[in-house]
């Protein structure tokens, strides 16, 4: 789902940046004779190298900050030539996002909350009209200013800048996200329909660790730790 | 104008495809493993061409329509791979449009209403939830199924399809649409400050031939005839 | 010699396309106003993905299916924008191969026999004059209507489908394979002549493992079992 | 047809040099580690180009010879890398197909009959199994060794290079070559049957001089002079 | 010559940035994680279109300023997407200047002075160990610090900035200069070898307008008025 | 700093086989009719590969040799079409530097002196007025004829051939090189300044192996070996 929230966030920023929804009447492509927006990405992975990919195919300037040297090689070398790569520290995201038209934040730390690098000053600080999208906002968001919203009511404004900070992004585009997700169960419910779940689940696969409720007993630690309900080991 | 029409067109239509906004949930861009949407643009001139770079840019497959093999030529030769030219006729039409996630109407015909080359029956058969943008309605519109709409209320749905008409786009985008403006109006404005108006108007250049009003009087004879006024030659 | 073999594999197959060959008379870069042709490889491996390159780089438009989504994103990201990715499922196998001008057979199981993912169904519903180019054939052929053919007479029709199914297909552009071949055997042959054939095969290096026959014994366990032989430990 | 023929020369080109039919074995987009192999264009229009945009696809190494500025500047401007341009002359010829492994014959003059460019000399310079496809055979051949050959039995052997010489070539791809054909013919045909042939040939459009036999007369006077027929004037 | 001149002002920019050189010490091309060098090209010609194209090609941030719409266009559609055009005004190159790590003139007005668009201020402006490089000083340079310089002594400062005026640069590659002039020049050569002087001169061609001096006597009008010498029409 | 070595060479290369710095006069990149530079790159590693992609950005014919075929393919598939990927050995390396502009030594072996893999011979065969930038000089250099040389004095020349063999080369480049230099290292002096010293060396972190001296003790075993003084282990 990554690489679809990472798309989509690019095309969800270009069309806020539109004059009737609000922004400040940048079209991230330019033309010819005229200045290109700038997209600042905040994060190489694969949400944010999606990102980066679509941006710079709609022709804007794209600057992709991180952390990972190795990580912002690759981003570097498989992408086309409108897209820059650049170590993340504090002094270099604050100058960026005072000329950035869209920030897209795609911080995403395994097993902890998102680390909140973008501050409140940070935010005062961009151009009036200018788009924030938070993609990292279903693991609490990058910025001091992120809070969650919905499909229905995806934007709120905050210093005069656009913030998007819909938590399950993908959801817009089912017809495409469906088809991913099938691609990747698809073959766990075959081999269930031909195995059989006894079988499946007696095996060391995948299968056996994902197996969360069975019998009335709850086998998944994790989710029986967070609602504080009684774990049975398999 | 016509250069952010275009673009305008692919990033409106790939937005309205979103669920939220009633479309299919197709994403043009598609993912890795997953089909890309196809986007179908009407006519090869300065709207159809960069109507199809910018789709193009976002992932999709794009086909290119139109009667013109120079034309046609050119926008093969200057467009990505994803990008195929086909001649316009009704049949190729016709079926093209029924595998279409977004029909882009770029036919623009000089001095005259704009062809009226897609039908009610066309419009019918396409795939419900896809996207149409009629950038020709500001010359009439190329579908029998459009009428202008307006940056509030943007879109109506006909025969399962989204339409979208509104007459003046690049007002979406006023801030790259001024800059532009204003760079091809500019050294008219400095030549009007630096020679005088009356030199100006006297000599044979193209600030004669742009005079429509002075000193109460109606130069452009086009006009005069649409409104039934009288006309002054110069 | 799988690079070669994938080159290769759409090379043939867009030459069998001529009508003076029993091919539709499609050409596969079509031309501007024309539509180009379809190709679908099956299997995103080595031989999959510089199949795909090659047809890419002629102008088609390329479907490259697999089930390995790492390797399906690596294509994607490494390869033109004419050509899409698709997970492989029957129903997407069966409804691709209906358009396909050119289907190359590039599915490769490490030590087992190719699996026959295309069915003689299949093969019916394809269109007259289009052309497969089996290059799993070699390991027993991806398709129920594949059987072995020579360079002398390479090819074979069966329900309107031209089949290729030559195994050693490399051996065609022999000056290529040979430089290929040298390059990656040469270090070693310089390697036995300045070590020494007994010192090369006492050490614990690939060369030991290498050795098949030495002393007129029989020193490896695989061949020794296919053939019955008595089989002699080093 | 000249962007067909120029495509089907890299394609046939291509295919040709494989051992089976006759040629060096070298695969022209070689692989990695590999050499690639030499393709020399002569002439720069649209077949010269057409031919180097599908050898360059296929990743051979391509050298455009012309004596146009202006043309050999599009062609580099407008093709990938590995394509070159280089200024014809007898010197240069001479040199870069001594080491061809490909050279496609592209030379057409207006008018007139092809000027034999490559000499006898210049292709007995020429490698072994190396392979000459003359599209320029229409008007006459751009080679002292060059003569006319037919689908069936398309090629011969001369000093060693392999000779295709078809003066029809697209017609080997029928399908995509009568599309082509039928949209610059289609509107014609459109209008004889809405205006009628009267009122068309009455007129000063193209109809009227694209008007040979009528009424048992010859009206094309080139034709006359050819056959010694008497010409009517329209 | 342009193309070779605006090709060299990049590579000569680019090598004089280097801290040994006296300039700021900036990469072009930067590297992953560190911002790139910014190229800012004054003119859209052959001369700024060919800088740009080797300046995008060494992984610059490249802007090209000009006043001709169309040509703008054409630069933008043909180069890659580190390319941005921009309309030139005083405003935009002033600011544009501020940031540039290299700029270069290449404006060119026909059969007229240079005009000095770049002014003593901006250069004061620029980035200590900034470069320009003025291709237009053979027609007296497009800066009002601009003095010509030469092969041996190509540089001087001001105000902080390198300066690079060097009025005959494709003489430092020589080579390909003369390959290129004399793949020009060698066609008349040859006509003059063969047909002879006096039945060119006789002629309307190119050679009968080329002719500046015979018997004695001074056919070129503009020379002859530069040097108050006599004129003796033809 | 590899990264920055390889871009370098390119880019001082092209420099030096300029006219008026003893080079041959040929411009890399060529232009449109006239043949462009041959560069030859010996190594697939870092600095190999972005040499390579300079190189291939300004528009030369690039050859990168290698004997890691991963590496060689890894190259291959991720640099535009004018670069070719070649085995290396001693009958290809002979014959390529024959017909090389530029040489670019990138042999890098790890823990060990640089193999000398570019003869006294090779280097005399080479064309009159060539360039040889060894990037290996650091690690004692990759040809019989190099030694080290300064920024001050960079090249000298041998057998005709101008060598520039300077062992610190990103020094010229230092504020992008200090930029990409302080991204890597500031994340540890942040560590150190929140973490303490004690802490860090007591941990099993990198900052720990990265101690040489402490409270006037050698702790870096390999330096205490070099300059024979005594080493205390941590």
């Amino acid at each position: 789902m990554s690489e679809i929230a990472g798309k989509m966030a690019a095309l969800v920023g270009a069309n806020l940046l539109a004059k009737n929804h609000g922004g400040s009447g940048v079209l991230l492509s330019g033309m010819s004779g005229v200045a290109r927006g700038n997209v600042v990405v905040l994060g190489s992975g694969t949400v944010g190298s999606n990102a980066a990919r679509l941006a710079s195919g709609m022709g804007a300037d794209v600057s992709v900050m991180g952390r990972n040297s190795a990580k912002l090689g690759r981003v570097d070398r498989s992408t086309d030539k409108n897209v820059t790569t650049r170590f993340a520290n504090e002094v270099t995201i604050t100058r960026l996002l005072q000329d950035a038209d869209l920030v897209i934040g795609a911080v995403l730390q395994k097993d902890a909350r998102t680390p909140r690098i973008v501050t409140d000053a940070m935010i005062q600080d961009m151009k009036p009209g200018s788009v924030f999208v938070d993609v990292s906002i279903d693991q609490g968001g990058c910025s001091q200013t992120s809070r969650p919203t919905s499909h229905k009511e995806p934007t709120f404004e905050k210093h005069g800048v656009i913030h998007y900070c819909v938590p399950n992004m993908p959801g817009a585009y089912a017809k495409t996200a469906t088809e991913a997700l099938s691609n990747n169960t698809l073959p766990y419910v075959i081999q269930l329909a031909e195995t059989g779940f006894e079988t499946l689940i007696a095996g060391s696969g995948p299968m056996r660790t994902a197996l969360n409720l069975a019998d009335g007993k709850l086998h998944n630690e994790a989710i029986a730790g967070t609602f504080g309900m009684e774990h049975t080991p398999l």
